[in-house]
């Protein structure tokens, strides 16, 4: 029986980038997403294709239960040593009135609420094995809340907050949380794609994208996810940046 | 008709300490607090003792409504100018096993979506008026997760997030909303006291308290809370911290 | 003998605005800068028309000895109970290329260095009385670095980190340590005035300043600065950040 | 000619062993350090045995000109690719009163002033060939300041501001910075092993190293160094922190 990387939000940008990536190393790829059954079966075929093991598993994660058979179901596969939190919130800019207690509401149960449910679900078996790793994308919103981003900020703070809580609780146990702040625009036609709209999605992948490697590139992302799920436990990496070279840090100005 | 301070979670220590003083500066202190209508009394008679204004409200926070129909019950007494929410969801250390979706639900829906449904509901009418502060009592849990502090780190991160995003988006709108990082134990009988039991309270308050000033004196905290609403806009206050003079902070351990 | 708050770099800004606040509540202000007796004179006379107390001194902060002879001298005229170290380092922005060894190591020997000889001259006194503050004035360099900005955020990033070393040293001892980052650019035509020019200083209060208050007005800081100074050592705040309501926050971007 | 890894702190703990990872995989490693000509020959002699290609030079970092003349001799062998600034300023806990300004200052030119002129040296090529990368082993005291630490934090933490600004500046240039916290003790016997004294190291060695892995082992830490150096430029990251996972983190406390 395979080890099995899960993945928690696996479109066609970090999600299905990094579950390539750990199925071309060995792990059985259990990804998950809330629709386009088709997406998810043509993530699964390109891993296969490759010589890959890889299952697809429709997920509506705000739905009571739902992370946790699904959990139930995927360490049937095999064991998951590895999951990754893929799930975002972010809905472009609202006003404060513009955002209703209901997105407000949901953007929390999907990021935060969804890691903590995922949390209580993978963790008793992986502290029984004495090993596991929890790979957490996170975003600016995470470390500064911004104008127009009341929903998105509370939850991806509030998320960070709890993985840092994990960690305290579980690194001594074997259990490796990581924190990875998505600081940039991220080339993913699943995610930014469907937000810009096809055409100012094409136009920003020609411009900032295309030869001057201005949008983050999953597959390039996927790389440094792997390696930080691989290190060693005697110096593991709890938070780290991610941001393309030709932007600037959130700190940052432009002049 | 007096300017108002509405006071979100007043009971004998931040909150109770805050509105004496507002109500002490010609402020009329609209008092709110879950249970205990007695206790409530009793600050609001204190307060009139001294000739100030005040009045209590029984408020369950975290029902459908009740956060906005308060906010439209005291702008009947006079105009809200300062409103300090002051709830926390602190429950103490519980390991994630113990820690259920319930609880969990329930510290975000009183301490992070409880101040989003706040802003919602005071800040049009500030808006209009061109002037407005929120005060936001906050805990260490806002800027470090630890062991045990799942729920409460979640949530107050997520405010945190929260006050920034408002910060930023109303600041420049004469909104001046504050976030004040309360970095230690409160000398305050109706959170700690009840957390510790009235013996243990009874006792760190003789060891640590006393002569010492080893815990936080509300009625010396108001001093700050009061200093920071009325400063002028050209230099506002976003961020502080507050613990007592003999305690670490909390990015320092013991030797 | 009074009490005395020795202010190191008192210009028509911050630290002189923070000198006429103390000596209007009974302090005797030793005011410091490094040349120009006149403007310093003109500082001293106002505190004493207004019936304060105060007394100028030209310091040369970078010559060895300098500040701690100073010490020596002020606490002569009364027991030093509070200190603000008001000296910057900011010199505009420059390429690496275009900052000079020399500059870099000015800018730390003032700003970083400078506050270390301080601390190391007036803390054994204020240890042994068992009270003492000492008040710092940051800037945003100190939280995060930016393009030309080697020196300043090197300079004011090692300070930051002193103070918090300090606080953590002698904080039980009764000693105040209070890092305050200004966030945005000051009214005070003897450090912003300087370095923007005559012309475009004026313009920019034109602007932004007069009916706005879009830049921090040194007379309003002064109050926080006070009350910090003040606060009940069973609530002291070791950080906190000022800015105009008008300005975005450090971390916030214009969208 | 080879491609060039440069280390500027090269014992037998981080510098030696990132040297060794990078020379095993194609580079030159030029590796620094102060003293002991002897250790850093056998540094040399075991890359070399392994096939790799690598070079000792001793360097007194703080001695005028001596980085950017060692800087141009390195050139000669190859084009520094890579250079690894591995110079600490930990010098134990020291009071106030027993840290002298020669100490604090000598801490200030070894960690953020070395930094300072190293990047002066190596950045105009880098710049020019479009690409390079700087990383900076750095420590908790680049985070928070401590009792004891007033000159290692002070000189940490405007190393840490230094490589924000070098990293605003030249990001887009190519050139990537990365500053590695390392938050935790190292199973370094030329740094923690002097500082602690043989018996003590070994001691501490068995009680959390051996089978634990709670000390921060060089060699697994020279692969996240390694990865950082390799990312795309599309997904780079600037900073990240490393510790021994059955390690609290600093911001966590012991129960």
């Amino acid at each position: 029986m395979k080890k099995v990387c899960l993945i928690i939000g696996a479109g066609a940008g970090i999600g299905g980038s990094v579950g390539a990536k750990f199925a071309a190393n060995g792990y059985h790829a259990a990804l998950c997403r809330r629709s386009d059954a088709d997406g998810l079966q043509h993530l699964v075929d390109g891993i296969e294709s490759n010589g890959g093991s890889a299952s697809g598993h429709l997920l509506n994660a705000v739905e009571a239960g739902a992370i946790e058979k699904l959990v139930e179901e995927v360490e049937q596969i095999g064991q998951i040593e590895v999951v990754l939190f893929n799930l975002g919130a972010q809905i472009g800019n609202r006003s404060l009135e513009g955002t209703a207690l209901k997105t407000f509401e949901l953007g929390w149960q999907m990021a935060c609420m969804g890691l903590f449910r995922l949390a209580k679900a993978v963790i008793p078996a992986m502290e029984a094995r004495g090993k596991g790793t929890i790979l957490v994308t996170s975003a600016t919103a995470a470390v500064r809340g911004n104008a127009g981003q009341h929903s998105h900020a509370a939850a991806m703070g509030g998320r960070r907050m709890l993985c840092q809580s994990l960690n305290a609780e579980y690194a001594s146990k074997g259990i490796h949380v990581a924190h990875i702040i998505v600081d940039g625009a991220v080339d993913a036609p699943d995610t930014l794609g469907k937000m810009l709209g096809a055409e100012m999605f094409e136009k920003l992948r020609e411009t900032r994208g295309k030869e001057h490697d201005g949008l983050l590139l999953p597959t390039e992302m996927a790389e440094t996810y792997f390696h930080i799920a691989h290190q060693h436990r005697s110096a593991w990496t709890h938070e780290l940046d991610l941001r393309a070279y030709s932007d600037l840090a959130w700190w940052n100005h432009a002049p």
